[in-house]
């Protein structure tokens, strides 16, 4: 039986974050009260408070959530060629960018994003993705033009995606032909860099 | 004399947002005060307030004047080749966000840039930018995916641009010369979109 309660309480606090999930991306941040969540949820504002002590602590969850289910998305075969695999994360991401276009403007452009746990979490993402494209590029750690390029590119990526997702008219595939290109001349250019020019200082 | 008087209150004005450029380029928002700023200022909060009702209405003229800096660096030779004229202006770019990479980290990735008012300022001379770009290229409004891959690269050139400041230690040309190849891939690769690829809705 305890068991059993600790599950409906985890299972309510999920039904939670998807209710603010979907409420965070519709509406801005300030424009939310504790008493509207409170009732959308069909509880009182005390028991919302057990669960989350305040609307910033709810938010912050959502967040989190939000990075979540962007870790959860599904994975290319890793024996396809890398960029291959790109392409396939790529189709991925856009369609759930589409899917969750309202939250991830919420929380890319808006809301309390500058909320130091906030930008903890979406730099906790960001550098998860960069972090795994530089160990598949077998990037050592001093080739820092390229880990600036890939770092860059995550935030080219960003903004194409959204702006995809917010216009409804372009082709995905498009948008995944300049990415995955723009990828691998940011990549390619970076380690010429190195190669060609001597690294200065200052 | 009234003359002499309003050039002594707009000549204290500009102090007064030098000071703040300096100061919230080197201390999050939340850690200075008003009474800080009087005092580095010399002058009491009263007359401060004369100037700037609060903090957040400082800081906002404060992120004004940082983005008008940025309107004012020197533009290129019009008559050079564009792509030319790319590299001859983030030279400039670079050096300015070098020798202001405090202030600028802070203004994209600190302070209160979430503020409403902060992001229309940030996204204004954002958009300026890009805009021009777009003219440069003399892109029609319905090439989309060029509009995109313009303004996501404004971003990457953002996160280079103080990713190389704040590193101190690679050689600006390595960075100019990603950009750069990355731009024209991004343009090349867009128009190739528009006229290869059927615009599919949805």
């Amino acid at each position: 039986m305890a068991h059993q309660a600790r599950l409906t309480v985890e299972a309510r606090r999920e039904q939670l974050l998807d209710l603010g999930l979907r409420l965070f991306g519709t509406k801005p941040y300030d424009e939310i009260s504790i008493e509207e969540i409170a009732q959308l949820a069909g509880m009182s504002k005390g028991l919302l408070y057990h669960y989350f002590p305040s609307k910033r602590d709810f938010y912050v969850a959502c967040v989190r959530a939000a990075a979540a289910q962007l870790r959860r998305l599904p994975r290319p075969d890793p024996s396809l060629p890398p960029f291959e695999q790109v392409g396939g994360i790529l189709r991925v991401y856009l369609d759930h960018v589409r899917a969750n276009r309202a939250k991830t403007h919420a929380f890319v452009r808006g809301g309390i994003g500058c909320d130091p746990e906030v930008l903890e979490v979406t730099e906790t993402a960001r550098r998860a993705v960069w972090e795994s494209m530089l160990a598949g590029l077998r990037a050592s750690e001093d080739e820092h033009v390229l880990r600036f390029a890939v770092r860059s590119w995550v935030r080219f990526l960003e903004v194409m995606a959204l702006d995809w997702a917010e216009s409804d008219i372009v082709d995905k595939e498009a948008v995944i032909d300049v990415c995955v290109a723009v990828l691998d001349t940011a990549v390619r250019h970076a380690r010429k860099s190195r190669a060609d020019l001597p690294l200065k200082t200052g």
